[in-house]
């Protein structure tokens, strides 16, 4: 390693680098007029130290599957990462580092995945930084125990704030982190004793340490000491520590020598303003203008990282060329797990259930659907928070991932569902295609984790089931009504509710196969009939809706629409019947996935629900608030206006009206209404 | 204390007692066919000791303000409390166990507050119970500071499960419960090894012990000794500290004595069948037949603490008669906040704000209307998830809540948004009115805790700044698009977002006095115009909307209704500006509280947007979805469909199309729309 001690040598430099990051950091924040100075400046020497003497990463081949990942989960500090990545040459450009915090900018004001190479994960909101570097640690121990540690045998390192250690999440995820004895996970936590409203000893007095020490983790305090050598040497024996986490606590100083502010929270979240940076330079020696100085030694010496990474990067490819020429299958399984392309022909023979006379609740289909999935795509992986039983996500004949055991695909989450969202997005990151599951309610836990898959574009699948008042006996406080309006409201989310059997092996299908969105699987606790499989088109799920049947008088449109998802579907079909024994031409439309439907063509949508058939009714055991789009002024939306109540599900749907008698009786007020419209034109 | 000597001499007594408990839980659960018989078996005798040995409870006063708190979080061995409360003469009879988990019944799945007197809080959704018993317990030592010792003077038990202590609003809570010192909270962990999955060891290896000693807690640990005594000197051991909030740790077995049964993840969440109850009952010597018996004895030493509860309320009269002699302004204090009566007129003179040139943000003003509240409410007390200098949310001039100083009313929740809610529904339940603030887009993570606000009916305070894009430059991952539709969907809450300085002091108003539903107000961090007061009638909340501004030629219906709320309503405004010069009669509806408008009788609702005018445009700045319902089929909804992006707010609104030219624009369009099916007409 004559770099690295080439660059241990270079002490007076090494010094001239860290002060490089600062003072950008500082100025950024000070053109932006926005943005967090004080923790960019505080956490300099340990990025420094990370991104130039301790990780193995390539800034050349942002891509490379075996790098050590960085995650910033103190997001708010962007500008270290931001800082790194332009001077390490990422491909971040000093004009960026000018732009910070503008429309259009790579640099936003908390790290974005997709907007620059080097960023591993979207963080900002606190604690989901940490919790998805535990499912990129484990995703990296799985693929370790799959390919072995020629190609994919890399660390994961995390800096974390206070704040990342207070929200719950992180507490999930570093409980289940100790548990697992994920060696490879590194976490620094800046303990800078500063909080947005004060000393942090306002709210926070518990020993982290400690608490981590209960988790199973090995820790490390530096206390003041943050000379770059002791940094190095802190992260070294955490690598040497293979059979635990590490945490490394690191009693910084925010702001660090800014003459008004150190130490101060008016350096945490806004500019230290004109006067202060200009003095602040002169502490450290700096020119005072121009701002966004770059000394050319400090830049040289970053981007000697370039070469330093082709380095590793090609050695890597020599073991990787070397463990293919004994193991071909094993190279090509992580050419193909790195490009995140699927098996060839993966998606045939999708599973078809045929109508019998049995009811069978959708939770159970998914769990024949995941069965064929999964012995189709040997990276589909996942677990629930302890509810695998009710939600039915076991992969049968699969081996139980646990500590040092990471080859299964069965996980375990324990009764963690934010962690889970958060692990499942980082196994999905690490080349993985995972998904967790909980019952819909709980889903509340998790959305924070759920947005950010949603906001990375990120596939993970999220599988819920006791999706309605259908669960019965457990309650309002088990049965969800407003999940579904909520999560449909994300942008980029994929709100799955399929009807029966046929509708959710398709939905299985449809969300393996999505490569830049998440998908939520909403499955029934009760059961529901199968519907004909030749009433249920291929692409059902990707056009979102389809006419399960229609009135006996085709072509003529029908006078009626009664549209519906999941269990009520099947509710609607009984109404239809009774409507068209008195002559009313009923349609039945399924719309399992409400999103995909509304980003149809119109001629699709129109020939669905034709725009002149203004008597519609839907029907969903759950909050009406977005049905209005479907049914228009002249229809009416049947469904949830308050909670559940415990009892048997049965008596439920009676009791809430959510009937066939109540869809025949809106029915026919919607097609009078329909009627009357006509008449006065 | 004689009655507790003769109880501990008792022991043969003591024994049918605890299994009578257990008897009646494995009966109701067989009965149901449904429900969780392992736990309330093994929690029998800490449910026994701690009801008729330990706690300071009256049967006969179930709303005893000085009474000792029972939180049951492990809600789901909820046929234990029942039991109890029957046994104990809170007033279940035994045909309400009989009817446990039947449609109407008292005794639902979960403890369900409101459902049964003693029930204190509702319970099931894993990590509320432990989490809220911290709001208990905090709002016991901050009216104890209030009102001293005669007054109000209690501990708060609670019973927690391996998965409340998994979840992370557990770990949320409990840090902060050890940072204040809560010596009045004793929690017993059920440690029983099980979980649904099967052991807990699969998921759950940490040292729960330590961790709670790294929170500041005193940790006790039973082992498997679950002796009465026992249980009941670690109780009193806890009682003893006064400065640390204690974890009693008890290595119970599931379904003791159930010969197939006990220790098996098959007796959590289903009944153990008729045969395995009969062998069960054998083991304990009782008799098979009939279901639900009650041992004469046992019922009379149970029934015999509503006399000893009776004696001590009395105590406690005459100590707050003579405490009323001396500081008779005291006891009045604890009678009205016992009855949830505000101060007489405390709602006089609501803050008015006049025009000004300057643009106010809502949360600017709501610091404004909250100082006017807090000078008259001096039971409201509240804070923020250390965001108080951006949520404005600090009582000027009033102490800060910290560990031995409970008289304050400025809290510190620390980066703890989920703990936060449940601690604040805490404190609501204890006599207090409570508040606590985030940014929007951090609902995401605390709506556990303010669904079960809604379920209960408590009338919780969340304030939700940074509401928008608005928020400009900290991006996508702070800017709420999604969390409007999701909070409007659950039932029970009202969602008020004010457009300006006179709407937000009525929001407060209205949230304050409200009884029986929680409230969440949602503000602006950008300026928006403040309107002339003489616009906004006073009951423009609990209305939910009205008419801003009209066309010039009332009284004329006009032609074109725009429809917006919060920072939105001014951009209407500005297009009406526009719309009103090219001759098109337009209104600007303010809708502040959706729900609420929804609520109002058709008259007042067809007055304000009348059925005749077609032409609709409704502005927000956020998900669409339920917005169809209010413009219709001829109107459009404009809003954000997709996430944010980091840049200043101005560039922001430009950017996504929430501009006064969009509006008019899509005006005039629906104007074009309606007069054309006009034409058809």
């Amino acid at each position: 390693m004559t770099t690295r001690t080439q660059l241990r040598a270079a002490t007076e430099l090494d010094r001239l680098c860290v002060d490089t990051i600062r003072m950008l950091s500082i100025d950024a924040v000070q053109q932006a007029n926005s943005g967090h100075p004080g923790t960019p400046m505080a956490l300099a020497p340990i990025g420094y130290v990370l991104f130039t003497r301790v990780m193995r990463h390539s800034p050349g081949q942002a891509d490379w599957p075996d790098r050590d990942r960085f995650v910033l989960s103190a997001g708010h500090a962007s500008m270290l990462l931001y800082s790194l990545l332009y001077l390490t040459g990422y491909g971040l450009t000093l004009d960026d580092l000018r732009s910070f915090r503008q429309l259009g900018s790579p640099t936003a004001g908390h790290p974005e995945r997709g907007l620059a190479p080097g960023i591993e994960t979207t963080t900002g909101p606190l604690g989901q930084g940490i919790a998805t570097s535990v499912g990129l640690a484990l995703g990296e121990r799985m693929l370790n125990a799959r390919l072995g540690d020629d190609l994919i045998d890399h660390h994961t390192f995390c800096i974390a704030s206070d704040g990342d250690m207070e929200e719950g999440i992180s507490s999930e995820a570093c409980s289940l982190a100790g548990h697992l004895a994920l060696g490879r996970l590194i976490v620094f936590y800046d303990d800078n004793h500063i909080s947005i409203e004060g000393p942090t000893s306002l709210a926070f007095s518990e020993a982290v340490g400690a608490r981590y020490r209960a988790y199973g983790w090995d820790v490390q305090n530096l206390g003041e000491n943050l000379a770059l050598d002791a940094i190095e040497d802190a992260a070294r024996t955490a690598m040497s520590v293979e059979d635990r986490p590490s945490l490394i606590i690191c009693r910084t100083h925010i702001a660090p020598g800014a003459p008004h502010k150190q130490d101060s929270a008016s350096a945490h979240g806004a500019p230290l303003g004109e006067e202060e940076v200009r003095l602040t330079k002169r502490v450290y020696g700096w020119p005072e203008e121009p701002p966004f100085h770059v000394p050319e030694e400090a830049l040289a010496h970053f981007r000697a990282l370039r070469e330093r990474g082709a380095e590793l990067y090609g050695e890597w490819l020599q073991r990787v060329r070397a463990a293919g020429a004994e193991h071909p299958d094993l190279a090509h399984e992580l050419e193909r797990l790195s490009r995140r392309q699927l098996p060839t022909g993966w998606d045939e023979g999708v599973p078809r259930f045929h109508v019998t006379g049995t009811m069978t609740a959708t939770r159970t289909s998914s769990h024949a659907a995941l069965q064929w999935a999964a012995a189709r795509v040997p990276e589909l992986v996942g677990g629930s928070a302890d509810l695998a039983p009710s939600t039915l996500t076991v992969i049968d004949g699969a081996d139980d991932v646990q500590p040092g055991a990471y080859a299964g695909r069965n996980l375990h989450f324990g009764v963690r569902e934010h962690a889970m969202g958060a692990i499942v997005n980082g196994l999905t990151l690490h080349y993985l295609r995972a998904y967790g599951s909980t019952f819909l309610v709980f889903s509340d836990y998790m959305r924070g984790s759920i947005r950010l898959a949603a906001l990375m574009g990120v596939p993970s699948i999220f599988v819920f089931t006791h999706d309605s008042i259908g669960l019965g006996q457990d309650g309002p406080t088990h049965q969800p009504v407003e999940q579904l309006a909520g999560l449909r409201a994300m942008p980029g989310l994929a709100v799955i509710r399929p009807a029966g059997a046929n509708e959710t092996s398709l939905a299985w299908r449809y969300a393996i196969a999505a490569r830049e969105h998440p998908s939520a699987l909403v499955l029934s606790r009760q059961g529901v009939p199968t519907w004909n499989p030749a009433a249920v088109p291929d692409d059902a799920i990707e056009r979102g809706a389809y006419v399960l049947r229609d009135s006996y008088r085709e072509p003529h449109p029908p006078e009626l629409i009664l549209i519906a998802t999941g269990s009520e579907v099947h509710i609607c079909a009984q109404a239809a019947d009774a409507l068209e024994a008195e002559g009313i031409a009923t349609r039945v439309v399924s719309m399992p996935c409400v999103e995909n439907f509304a980003g149809q063509e119109r001629s699709y949508r129109d020939r669905v629900l034709p725009p002149a058939v203004k008597a519609r009714v839907s029907l969903e055991a759950a909050s009406t608030n977005d049905w209005c789009r479907w049914v228009g002024d002249a229809g009416e939306a049947i469904g949830m206006q308050s909670f559940g109540a415990s009892g048997p599900a049965g008596a439920l749907y009676e009791r809430f009206g959510l009937t066939p008698a109540r869809v025949a009786l809106a029915g026919r007020r919607s097609v009078r209404r329909a009627r009357e419209r006509g008449r006065v034109r």
